[in-house]
C-alpha cells in the first residue's frame, strides 16, 4: 500500500532504534502484531505501519543520542483531512518525551485528495491586476478601540500610498464598534475614492472572525461584500476549517493565512512540529492562497534552514497552486532588492512598522515602497530611485539600503 | 475596565523586563501609544493592555535571565472564543523567541460567557448509572483494519469485564470497513446482549471524525444512535469546534476530549502554553464533559506539579462544572488503591494495556478492576479481595500491588 512517512528527531538513551520506530508503526496503526494469530496477521498486514530508516545524529556526554526515525503509515487507514493526518502521526507521540516531527513525505495521491489553493499566486495576481512585481501589503496599525470614521481614515491614509493590500490586525476580534460587515462595506467605498485619486485599486483582507460554525456564511458574505481577502487565523481556529473553507467553491476570495499561535507548535528545538510542515506543507495542502510567515530579517525570524523548508512547501513542485509567501517583520523600502534576489518576484512584500513609522506618514511610507518595488524590478539602484521620489529618499534617510 | 492577565515565563538578556511588557501590552492590543494625540489616547485607553508583575526567577552564567512578566487584555478587546484569547494572549508572541504562557487569569464574567461541560461529573455518573466510585472505562486494542463483526467480538469482550465505558482508538479515522454510525448501532445491540448476561449496561465512546461542518450533524446523530460518549480529537481538529459542539442543544451526549497532539503544545520547556492551560482550563470553558491526559504514573507524564495544576483546572472552583479527569497510562488493577489516594472518586480508570495484556484475556482485565474498584471503595486490601477473585489474583501476581 501507499505509505505516508514521517521523520522524528528524538532525543533518547535507549539506542534501540529500530525497536523505537517499530513499537510505534505497530501501536499507532493496528494496536498489536506479535501476539496475533496469522490469520488476524494477513488480514491487518495492509494497514500496519512500517519501519523506515534510523540513524544517529549525534552522541552526548550524558549517554542520550540525537536520532531520527522514520515511520511508514498506510494511507487507508486515514481520511483525506489535517486533524486524521496529524492525530495519526503525532497525537499521542506529541506527548511521548523529547520528539519533533520534523518530515512528511505524502504520497502524491494522498496530496491530491486535499483542495490546496483555490487560487495560489496567479489567482490572486489575477484578481488584484498585479503583475510582473511583488504585491505590497500593508498593516493596520491600530484596529482595537477606533471608531468606524477613524478607520476608514487610516485606511485610506494606507491606501494613498499606492499598496496593493491592506490587512487588519490579526487580534481584531471585537464588534463593538465595527462589525467585519461594516468594515469591508466602508472600506470599499474609500477603495474607490482613492482609485479616483491614485488610479490604483487597493484590496482589504479582513479579519475571519466569530463562531466556527458561522465562519463559512460569513466568508460568503464578506467576499460577497467586496473583501479582497480573508486573514485567517488558522493556527487558533483549526487547519480542518482552513480546508473547509477553501474546498467551498461559494468562496470566492483569497484567503490569507496567519501564523498567530504557530510558534507554539514549531519553535521548540526538541518538541512539536517543523515550521516547514506547520507553516509551509499542511497549509499549502489545506488551501491557504497567501501565507503569512517571519522573515529572516527581523526579530522573529526562523533558523535560515527552516525559512528555506518553509518557502519549498509554498512554491515547490506539488500537484497544488503555489501559495503566495508574505514574509514579514523587519522591512522597509531599502530592503526590496533583497527580498527580490531572496524571493524572487512572487511575494508580498509585508510592510509593518515602516509604513506607519515613515517620517511622511503612512501615505508616505506606502510611496517609499511603491517606489522601492518599482525601481528593483528595473534593476535601477534605489539611492537613485530615491532622487525622483522624496518618500524613498526619507526611507532610505531613515533605515538605510540593505546589502 | 476587566482585564485578562496572561503571564509569560521567558529566557532573555534583556532586564528592562517592564520595557518588554509595556511593549507587548500596547503592541497585542491598541498597537501604539506614546505618539498618539491626548484626546486618542483617552479614547483608546480602555482597550489598552497593561504591565503587571514582573520578577527574575533565575540568573544564568551566560548572562541571560528567566523571568516571569504579566500582562493584562482588556475583556472587552475579545470576543468569548478560545481563538480570540489564544490569538491575543499567545498570537505573534508564541513566535518570539523563548517565550511560554504559563498562567491565564480570567474574569468571572468572561469565564460564565463560555459554555463548559453541558454533563460534567454528575451529568456523566447520571447518564452511566454509576455513582459513589470512579467509573472504569476500556480502551480499544485494535480498530483500524478490522471488519465490524470483529470489532463486535472485540467489543463484547470488553463489555463481558463489567467495565462501564469502551472507547475507540483515537486514530481511528477511516470508515471503509465500519462508519462510526455502524459501530454504535452494532455496539448498541452487543451492548445489551451482554447487559442480559451481567446486569451492568456500558457505554460506546465514539470517536467523532470527519470534516468540521459535517460534525456537528453527525455528533447529533450518533447521539441519536445511543453513543455513550462523544471521542473528540479537539487540539486536532481545535478548541472553537469543541466550544460550537458543546454549546449546541441538539447534542445531548457528553464529549470526551482527548488530548492527542496537544504534547506539541505543552511539552516543551521553554515554548508553548503550560499543560494545565491545554488540558485543563481551555478545556472546561470550550466544554469538555471528560478529559483524557496523561497520568502520573505511565512512561508518558506531566511534572507532578503541573498535573496536580491540570486536576485543579478540571475541577477546582469555577463558575461551569467539573470535567471527570481520565488520567491515562500506566494503570493496572493494583494501582487502583493509589488512584482513589490520588483522585478521590470523581475520575475515570482509564484502563488500556492492562485490560487486553491480562493473563486472561479482556474480560478478566475488566473483571479484575471491577473487583478492585469495589475492594478499594470499601476499604478493603487488594490481596484480601483477590480471594475471592480470581481475574484480580491473575492481576496481582502480574502487574503487583501499588503502594
Ligand atoms: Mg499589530
Ligand atoms: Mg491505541
Amino acid at each position: 500500500p501507499d505509505y505516508i512517512v514521517a521523520t522524528y528527531r528524538l532525543v533518547t538513551r535507549d539506542k534501540d532504534l529500530r525497536k523505537r520506530a517499530e513499537s510505534i508503526a505497530v501501536g499507532l496503526t493496528v494496536g498489536s502484531w506479535t501476539d496475533l494469530p496469522a490469520a488476524r496477521q494477513a488480514q491487518l498486514k495492509p494497514y500496519c505501519g512500517t519501519v523506515g530508516e534510523t540513524r544517529i545524529l549525534a552522541e552526548h556526554q550524558d549517554g542520550s543520542i540525537l536520532a531520527e526515525i522514520e515511520v511508514g503509515y498506510p494511507v487507508r487507514n486515514l481520511t483525506p483531512r489535517i486533524p486524521a493526518l496529524l492525530t495519526t502521526v503525532f497525537g499521542k507521540l506529541s506527548m511521548d518525551g523529547d520528539i519533533k516531527l520534523v518530515g512528511l513525505r505524502l504520497p502524491e495521491a494522498f496530496v491530491r485528495q486535499f483542495p490546496g489553493p483555490k487560487f495560489g499566486v496567479a489567482g490572486v495576481r489575477q484578481r488584484l491586476g498585479v503583475e510582473g512585481r511583488p504585491l505590497i501589503m500593508s498593516i493596520f496599525k491600530s484596529c482595537i478601540g477606533m471608531p468606524l470614521d477613524a478607520l476608514v481614515e487610516h485606511f485610506t491614509e494606507q491606501a494613498l500610498g499606492g499598496v496593493d493590500l491592506i490587512k487588519d490586525d490579526e487580534i481584531f476580534f471585537s464588534e463593538q464598534l465595527a462589525t467585519p460587515e461594516a468594515r469591508v462595506a466602508a472600506y470599499v467605498r474609500a477603495a474607490e475614492r482613492v482609485a479616483g485619486t491614485t488610479g490604483r485599486k487597493v484590496a482589504y483582507a479582513v479579519n475571519l472572525t466569530g463562531p466556527t460554525y458561522e465562519l463559512r456564511d460569513r466568508a460568503r458574505r464578506l467576499a460577497d461584500l467586496g473583501a479582497g481577502a480573508l486573514l485567517f487565523n488558522v493556527f487558533a481556529y483549526g487547519l480542518d476549517i482552513l480546508q473547509e473553507l477553501a474546498a467551498d467553491p461559494a468562496i470566492q476570495v483569497p484567503i490569507m493565512a496567519h501564523p498567530a499561535v504557530a510558534g507554539a507548535l514549531y519553535a521548540a528545538p526538541r518538541h512539536g512540529i517543523a515550521a516547514s510542515i506547520v507553516l509551509g506543507q499542511l497549509l499549502r495542502l489545506a488551501g491557504a492562497d497567501i501565507v503569512i510567515y517571519p522573515s529572516p530579517y527581523g526579530s522573529v525570524t526562523l533558523a535560515k534552514e527552516e525559512g528555506a523548508a518553509v518557502l519549498g512547501a509554498l512554491r515547490g513542485p506539488s500537484p497544488h497552486k503555489p501559495c503566495l509567501p508574505a514574509p514579514s517583520a523587519g522591512i522597509h523600502p531599502g530592503m526590496v532588492p533583497v527580498l527580490l534576489r531572496d524571493f524572487g518576484t512572487d511575494f508580498i512584500v509585508n510592510a509593518g512598522g515602516a509604513i506607519h513609522g515613515h517620517p511622511g506618514g503612512a501615505t508616505a511610507g506606502g510611496q517609499a515602497f511603491v517606489a522601492a518595488v518599482q525601481a528593483a524590478i528595473s534593476g535601477r539602484p534605489l539611492r537613485e530611485a530615491a532622487q525622483a521620489s522624496e518618500p524613498l529618499a526619507q526611507a532610505i534617510a531613515r533605515w538605510g539600503v540593505a546589502e
